[in-house]
C-alpha cells in the first residue's frame, strides 16, 4: 500500500474509528467512490479531529480542502457532539474534546476494564477478523535477535506482529496509551493487545502496516514453541512478556507497575504469579479433591463436576498479595532471604466456585467441631523432587464463616483458572496473605493442628528488626494470616522526569487491606511527607461491612509545587478500622522481608521550561 | 504506744507479716510472754529479714543478737524457704530472696490483681476487723488545708486516715510500693488503701500509727459528705482521687500512668471515666430497656431483673480505650479539639451481662433481617440540658455475631456496675471504641441508619492531616468503630532520673489491637528507635481467634546503654494482623486528636555515679 500521507497523520485516525464505532461510516462521505480512496481521504478529515498534538496543527493547515471540512462536518452532525475547545474553526470545537476524553479513558483507567472484557476474543478476532493486508514480499527478513536490539527511541523501538517487522520508532509519542507501547518493544505485540482490546480493530493493523520494514525469520517463528525436556518446569505454561520476573523456576514474576492499576480487575494473564514448585499438569476429568479429618465421617472425594454441580457457584472479587510485595524497599535498608519483589505483587480479581464452608459441611462439618478442631489444612497437587506438596492452613472459625467468604474456585475473571493460577481449583481466602489461597489443590484437612508446611511453620512470619537467622524462633511468631494496611504509588515511576509546562501532576496507586477491612483514604504527599492531600478513591462497589476484599485504585491531580526540581511522591493509606501506615522500612525490617507496607515514596523530578 | 525503735524498722514488720500470712505467729518465738513485746521484738527479728534497702544492712549489724537470730532461724524453718541470698549469714541468705519477690510480686503485678479481689472489702475490713489503737487525744488540731500543704518530701508528706494526721515523710522511702506513696500526700489514705488490699492488715495501722502528728478538725471530716444542688453535676458520684482529671463537669478522668499497669484488671475505681453529660440517677426498681426497630415484632421492655434472669449470663474481659487516648501528643504538634488526655484513657476490666444478640433475639431479631437494618443504635440514660441523650450505633453484623461478644452488662469486675460506668446497664462492645459502648442504657434500635447523634455523625471520626475545621466533611469518613493498634509506656515516666548504679533499666506499658486482633509483639528501643528488643507479654489467657478482647501488659529489662546519660524509650505494638503503629505523630495528626497511635516516646536522664 502508498504511503502517501505522513505517518502521524494516521493517529487521528486510530481516534475517529475509536468514536464511530462502526467502521462502515467511513464510506459515507458522498465525494468518494471506492472504499480505498474513501479511507485515504478520510484521514484527511480525521486529520482535524486530532488528540491533541501540536503537529496536527500545522497538518491540519495543509490539508483542510473544501472536500474534506464538508466531509467532517457531515461527520461531526451524525456524533452530534457537545463539547466546546480551544481551536478557532466550530467544527473543530465541536468535537475535540470528545476525542481527548474518550481516547484517556479507553486507553488508561475504566476503558481498559471494558477494554479487558472483550480480551479474551481479541486474539481470535485479530485473527479471524482482519486478515493481514500485504501478501508475502520480498521485504528484508529479519531475525528475533534484530529486533531485540531495538528497544529505544534511540536504538529505534521495533516490534512484531504475525511475522512481520515493524519499526514503531516515530509513533511511539503520539501512542494514545504512552509509553506502556515501550513494553513491547523488541518482541510481540500480541500479547500486548490481548490485555487491550481497542487495538484488535481493522484499522489498527491499517495504521501498523505503514511501519512495516520486513519479515520475521521462519526460524524464529517457529521458536515460540515450548519445547519438552525432562526439566520439571517444562510444561509450565508460556507467560505474558510484560511480566517482571523475578525467578524462573519456580515462576514468580509481577506485572509493571505502570500497568498494573490500569485495570480494577487485573487481567488474568499479567495477575502477579507466585509459585514455589513446577505448575503441575492436572486432567480435569481425573482430578480429585479430598476432604479429611472430620470426626465421625468418611473422607468426602469430589470430582471436578461434582464440586462445580453440588455446591451454589459463589464469585467474589478479591485481591490477592504475597506477604513478599515491596520486599526489594526492606532488601535496601538490609538484605533479606526472598524474592526482590517490586511494588506490584499485589493484583485484583474475580473467582468464582464453591464455598469452603459448603463444601465442608457436606463432608460432615457441624458447628460443635470448633471446640475440637481449629484449623482446615490444604494441600497442592505441586510437589517437590521429594514428593512434598505445598501446603497452608487458616483458622477455622474463616473457613466456616458466612461472611469469611472461602471459595474452593474453579474460574478467575470469568474463565477456567489458568494453569499458573491453579487450575482446576484453587482455594481463594479473602483478605489472607496470598501464601494461604493454595493453588491446585488436592486436599483439605479439618484440625487441631496448623498445617506442619514450611510455608506454615517456618516462612511466612513477621519478627522484630531485632531478629537475625542466628536468633530466630519461629515458634514465636504466628502464621501470617490477615495482612495489614498497605499502598503504593504506581504512576509516576521512580526517577520519572515530569515536564514543568504540564503544571500538574497526577499520582496513581492502589491501596488495600487485609481482613475484609475497608480503605477509607488514601494521604499523598509531594513533599517527602511535610504536607499531604486526599486522593480521589476509584473502583469497586460499596463493600459489605467487614467483606472489603478488593483493593481500592486512588487518583490524585494535583499542582506541581514551584521553586523545586524535585519531588518525594508519598502515599499512604487508612483502613476502617483506622489502621495506618508505618511511616519507615528499617523499623519494621524482617529477616524474610515480609509485611513491607511503610509508606511508599516516588522520587521524581521537574524538568523546567528551556529557552526556545 | 512507745516507739522505741527507730520508724524505717518496720518496713519489715510489713514484709514479714506479709509472707506469714497469720499474725497469730508472731507469738510463736518462745523467749517471749507478753503480746507487746513479743511484737516489739518481732520487729528485731524482722530487722534480718529486710526488703533489699541499704540502710537495713546497717541496721542489721546493730540489732542482730543471739535471741534475735534464734527467733528469725526457727521462723525460717517454719517456712522452708529455698531461695539462695547473698547475705553472708546462713539464716539471712535462706529467705531475703523470698521476701523480695513476694513484696514485688504483691505490691506491683499479679500481686495487685491478687490484691483487687479483696479490695471491695477492704474498707469494711478495715473498720470492723481493725479498732483504732489510739483513744482521742489531745494531740494538735489540723485543718485539711493544714494537710494539704504537706505533699513533697521537701514540705513534708502527710495523710489523714479515719480522722487523724499523719506525717510519713521519713516511711516515703521505705515505702515496698515505692513512690507511689506520693499519690496520697496531702490528702485521705483510705481510697488508696481500698485499691491495695494488702493494707488492710493490723500491722499496717500499728505501723501507721507511729507517724501519728495530730487530729482532723470535725468541719472537715464533715465536709466529705457531698452537697446537693441546683448543679447537674451535683449527684454525680464521689472519685477516686488518684484520678487525674481532665473535666470535672462532665467528668473526665485517668488513672496516673504508673499505676496503670499494676493490675491487668483495671480496679473500678480508677478505670478511666469518660462523660459526656452529667451521671443519671438510675433507680433500678424503675429501670426498663426498651428494644425497638424489629420489623413485625412488638418493642420489648424489659427491667434489670428480666434482663438479668431471662438471659444467661455472659462474661468477657475487654479494655475499652477513648477514641482521644494520647491526644496530648497531638496537642503539642498543633493544637487539637478534645480533653487533654494522657496515655492512660484506657484501662481493662471483666463485664458480665446478656449477650446483646441474645436479646436482639427474644425481641424479634431474625438473620434475614441483616439484609434490610444495618446497625443497632443505643440511647443513654444521660441528657443534657434539652433532654438530648447520649447516643451510637455499631453495624449489626457486630451486635449480632456470635463471636462478637457484645454485652449488655450489669457488672463490672465482678461487682454491679458503678455509677460512672453505666449503672444499671451498658453497652460493651469488646474491641470497639469506647465511644460506642453507651452506659446508662435506656433505648436499643435496630435500624437501617447509624444513629444521628452528635457523636456518631460529627464527632470520633479520623481524618487527614490536611483536613482542618473549614475543610472536614464529617459526612466523608466513617465513624469509628474498631480501634488501630496502640501501644504506651507507663514506667519509667516521662523525664525521670535512673540511676547508673541499678545497671539495667525495667520499661513496662499496655498494648492493645481493637477488632479483637491480639497483641502478637511489642518492640522496645532505648535509643529512639534506632535498635530495638521485644518485650515480654503479660497476663491473660490465650484468647480464641478474633476475640482478643484484653490488653497484654509488657514489660522489658535491659541494661542501661553506657556512654549515655539521657534516653529516649519507644515502644511499638504489633498484632496478629501484623497492624503496626505509625513512628510519628504528625503525619496522623487530625482535628479532633483522635487515634493517636504513633510510637510511645519518653525521655529520661541517667544519673551517674556521684563520688562519695
Amino acid at each position: 500500500m502508498e504511503n502517501i500521507f505522513p505517518p502521524n497523520s494516521w493517529t487521528w485516525s486510530l481516534g475517529i474509528v475509536f468514536m464511530t464505532g462502526i467502521p462502515t461510516r467511513k464510506v459515507q462521505c458522498s465525494e468518494l467512490t471506492t472504499k480505498t480512496n474513501a479511507m485515504l481521504l478520510l484521514r484527511h478529515c480525521q486529520g482535524v479531529t486530532r488528540v491533541g498534538l501540536l503537529k496536527t496543527q500545522r497538518l491540519l493547515n495543509s490539508v483542510a480542502t473544501p472536500s474534506v471540512t464538508g466531509c467532517v462536518g457531515s461527520l461531526c452532525a451524525r456524533w452530534g457532539s457537545s463539547h466546546g475547545g480551544q481551536e478557532s474553526g466550530s467544527y473543530k470545537r465541536s468535537h475535540v474534546p470528545n476525542w481527548r476524553h474518550a481516547l484517556a479513558g479507553l486507553l488508561a483507567g475504566t476503558g481498559a476494564v471494558l477494554a479487558y472484557g472483550l480480551h479474551s476474543q481479541a486474539e481470535r478476532a485479530a485473527t479471524t477478523m482482519v486478515q493481514p493486508i500485504d501478501p508475502p514480499t520480498s521485504m528484508p527478513i529479519f531475525t528475533q535477535d534484530d529486533v531485540t536490539k531495538h528497544r529505544s527511541i534511540e536504538e529505534g523501538v521495533w516490534v512484531t506482529y504475525k511475522g512481520s517487522v515493524y519499526d514503531i520508532t516515530e509513533f511511539v509519542s503520539m501512542h494514545p496509551g504512552g509509553d506502556k507501547i515501550l513494553l513491547a518493544a523488541g518482541g510481540a505485540l500480541e500479547p500486548f493487545w490481548a490485555l487491550y482490546a481497542v487495538h484488535s480493530q481493522e484499522h489498527v493493523l491499517e495504521i501498523l502496516s505503514e511501519y512495516k520494514v520486513g519479515e520475521l525469520s521462519a526460524e524464529d517463528r517457529r521458536k515460540q514453541q515450548t519445547v519438552k525436556s525432562s526439566d520439571p518446569y517444562s510444561t509450565d505454561p508460556v507467560r505474558h512478556p510484560a511480566l517482571h520476573v523475578n525467578s524462573l523456576k519456580p515462576f514468580n514474576a509481577e506485572p509493571p507497575a505502570e500497568i498494573l492499576s490500569d485495570n480494577y480487575i487485573t487481567p488474568s494473564a499479567i495477575f502477579f504469579k507466585r509459585n514455589h514448585l513446577p505448575v503441575p499438569q492436572v486432567d480435569p476429568k481425573a482430578y480429585q479433591l479430598h476432604v479429611e479429618g472430620l470426626p465421625g465421617a468418611e473422607p468426602l472425594v469430589l470430582s471436578l463436576e461434582e464440586l462445580k454441580t453440588r455446591f451454589p457457584k459463589h464469585t467474589v472479587t478479591a485481591t490477592l498479595q504475597c506477604a513478599g510485595n515491596r520486599r526489594s524497599e526492606m532488601n535496601k535498608v538490609k538484605p533479606v532471604k526472598g524474592l526482590n519483589w517490586g511494588i506490584a505483587a499485589i493484583s485484583n480479581a474475580t473467582w468464582s466456585g464453591a464455598k469452603l464452608k459448603d463444601v465442608l459441611l457436606a463432608a460432615g462439618y457441624r458447628p460443635e467441631l470448633a471446640q475440637q478442631a481449629c484449623h482446615v489444612q490444604f494441600e497442592g497437587l505441586d510437589r517437590d523432587a521429594t514428593g512434598t506438596t505445598y501446603g497452608a492452613s487458616i483458622p477455622l472459625h474463616k473457613a466456616v464463616s458466612d461472611e469469611g467468604d472461602v471459595l474452593l474456585a474453579y474460574e478467575m475473571n470469568g474463565e477456567d483458572l489458568p494453569a499458573d493460577h491453579g487450575y482446576p481449583v484453587r482455594v481463594v481466602v479473602p483478605g489472607t496473605v496470598g501464601a494461604r489461597n493454595v493453588k491446585w489443590l488436592g486436599k483439605i484437612i479439618v484440625s487441631e493442628e496448623e498445617s506442619s508446611s514450611h510455608w506454615q511453620q517456618n516462612d511466612y512470619k513477621g519478627f522484630s528488626p531485632a531478629t537475625d537467622w542466628d536468633t530466630v524462633d519461629f515458634k514465636s511468631a504466628p502464621a501470617i494470616q490477615e495482612l495489614p494496611i498497605q499502598s503504593a504509588i504506581t504512576q509516576p515511576a521512580e526517577g520519572a522526569t515530569l515536564d514543568r509546562r504540564a503544571e500538574e501532576v497526577t499520582v496513581k496507586g492502589y491501596a488495600w487491606s487485609g481482613g475484609g477491612r475497608e480503605v477509607v483514604r488514601v494521604d499523598v504527599s509531594l513533599d517527602g511527607g511535610q504536607t499531604w492531600k486526599v486522593a480521589q478513591l476509584q473502583g469497586g462497589e460499596k463493600p459489605q461491612p467487614g467483606r472489603a476484599w478488593a483493593w481500592k485504585l486512588w487518583e490524585l491531580t494535583a499542582p506541581l509545587p514551584p521553586a523545586t526540581q524535585e519531588l518525594e511522591i508519598v502515599c499512604k493509606a487508612v483502613d476502617n478500622s483506622y489502621n495506618m501506615q508505618p511511616d519507615t522500612v528499617a523499623p519494621i525490617w524482617n529477616l524474610r522481608g515480609v509485611l513491607s507496607n511503610a509508606w511508599h515514596r516516588v522520587k521524581v523530578t521537574i524538568r523546567e521550561d528551556e529557552e526556545e
